[in-house]
């Protein structure tokens, strides 16, 4: 074992975490503890049967520890925590209070791999004194069973510091070059530092509030939602520059052509579903409120009208509910009985 | 046999077309014959077994007769042609082309029992000189399976006449009169004349434009959609007041309070699905364009802001080039394919 590895602690190891822990691993410069969850047992069993676009196959790939909790800073320290889990803050509990054991105060970084907007606000509060990174991710990537990950389209990772105006904009910079290093180490990623992490959030924003909320809601893939009648013209390109114009109100100068970039941006023919679309399919929350609400709430609070955005925030939050009470989150009055209104 | 019985032919025996034939049956005035299509096999061995909030459980039960295509006009005459089908201009076949066999030019009524707006255009194009009458049902009733009704929630219809330039509006009102005479001599439905079938047809498009759209898109019933988080102030009410300030904006003045007496239209503990969602759970069309698309197209071409309905009109647009696409109307290029585009 290297003195001079990283210690990465890793927290969601699907789709993405799994790459992710990939990259770190094979540059040599990291050795990554995974918190499993749902495939825990299968992956200490059998590791990750891994089809991989940019690493090949792998069959029984570990990374170097697999754990089935968020270890306590006392027992063992990181210098990194990798989050790549969804990130639903209307669904209990919160990434920090997952993560909080495994934080040291004003030492460990914390390196947020998770869709939308302001998700660093709650990561600020709860650690106000830690380093805490953003990575933008535009990797197609998906866990079919648990353990089995199906890796389709190439992994694109801009990293960033979040700004945090307790901390040196210098030291927050270099964290951010400092993990890019060790992410890019082994040469199969696409992994660049990107200062402006606005830019680079809300740029995502184009894809995700509107091309993902809408083939979520359509049922639709990225192929597909191209093929369909009316629907890019309709309802992707509407959204899209209400999106750029609630940028334009922060200062983010998106160009026009984004548009037409992020719905090409995969081919046609692989009809990718994204996140939210398998979120949906599979019965699962979805991280609308990060990736659709936060930027609509953003821009309406400066003025921007945002009318497509705005149907489809509310359309995502009764599908959440919906979701919430397929899982017993929210109960119902049983059919036939009287409710007083 | 009387022969002061109306000879009715009914084009749709499903959950609201089986209702509307027992009505006409019991009444003693009409002779229904049934053009049935899925559940024609069903219907011919066994009757249907009805299960009715307004009539008690039936089984076995037949009208006069029972047919597998449209009659022709040289074969037998009909003084009604009773439409009760989901009408998706769409989807081709037209309605018109269906019927038009047993169609005799200047003399059978046409009845359109059926959802949306602007639905006697194309009858009265291809019928230029027949009396149509325009029938606003609010009735709960589904097949459950071929030949078994489950009624619900109680028939109410509003009759009136389309009004046809080409043709008298006495006799335009004559005939709607005649029909709720029939319709309602069975004593077991609220059938009612109501001469102004705009106001009607729009005042349900407050329900079925929006509360039946938002429905389907969510997969929400009519008492979930209730509970959702923010669905009934961020959607409904938004989206209802649109068809409100539509339908102002062609003479229709309906009240505020439409609105609520809509959404509670039902009891909450029902949990009725409306049209709609029920069709897209089967994987069926939806009456989108009568019920969506045309309030909006006569609400925006008047320069009605319609920012609601409009994202609403393309998410079932999509929905519905899906279940082409399911039903192998359109075809795309296969998995892998180059595509220039």
């Amino acid at each position: 074992m290297h003195t001079d590895r990283s210690k990465v602690l890793l927290f969601g190891s699907g789709g993405v975490g799994t790459i992710a822990a990939l990259n770190l691993e094979v540059g040599g410069h990291a050795e990554v503890t995974a918190v499993l969850r749902s495939n825990y047992k299968a992956v200490k069993e059998r590791g990750f049967e891994i089809a991989s676009c940019d690493h090949g196959t792998l069959k029984g790939w570990r990374p170097t520890e697999v754990v089935d909790h968020v270890p306590k800073a006392s027992e063992k320290q990181f210098d990194y925590i990798v989050c790549t889990t969804k990130n639903q803050p209307d669904c209990p509990p919160a990434l920090t209070d997952l993560i909080a054991p495994a934080v040291q105060p004003g030492r460990t970084v914390i390196v947020l791999i998770q869709n939308g907007l302001n998700i660093e606000k709650p990561v600020f509060e709860a650690f106000p004194n830690n380093i805490v990174l953003s990575g933008v991710s535009m990797i197609g990537s998906h866990e079919t069973e648990p353990g089995v990950i199906e890796h389709d389209d190439n992994d694109r990772v801009l990293i960033g510091p979040f700004h945090n105006k307790n901390l040196s904009t210098k030291d927050e910079e270099a964290a951010a070059r400092d993990f890019v290093r060790i992410y890019s180490a082994g040469g199969k990623t696409d992994c660049e530092l990107q200062l402006d992490v606005n830019f680079a959030r809300w740029r995502k924003l184009v894809y995700n509030a509107c091309l993902n909320s809408i083939c979520a809601l359509t049922g639709l893939d990225t192929g597909r939602i191209r093929l369909a009648d009316g629907a890019i013209d309709g309802l992707v390109k509407p959204a899209m520059e209400e999106i750029r114009a609630a940028a334009k109100a922060v200062g983010v100068h998106l160009p026009p052509d984004v548009c037409d970039f992020m719905i090409n941006i995969d081919p046609l023919t692989m009809y990718l579903p994204p996140s939210m679309l398998g979120d949906i399919r599979k019965g699962n929350f979805t991280e609308f409120e990060n990736i659709v609400g936060e930027p609509l709430r953003v821009g309406t609070a400066l003025g921007v009208p945002m009318p497509t955005l705005q149907v489809l925030y509310h359309l995502l939050q009764a599908i959440q509910w919906r979701t919430k009470e397929a899982r017993g989150r929210v109960t119902i009055p049983p059919k036939g009985t009287f409710v007083a209104e």
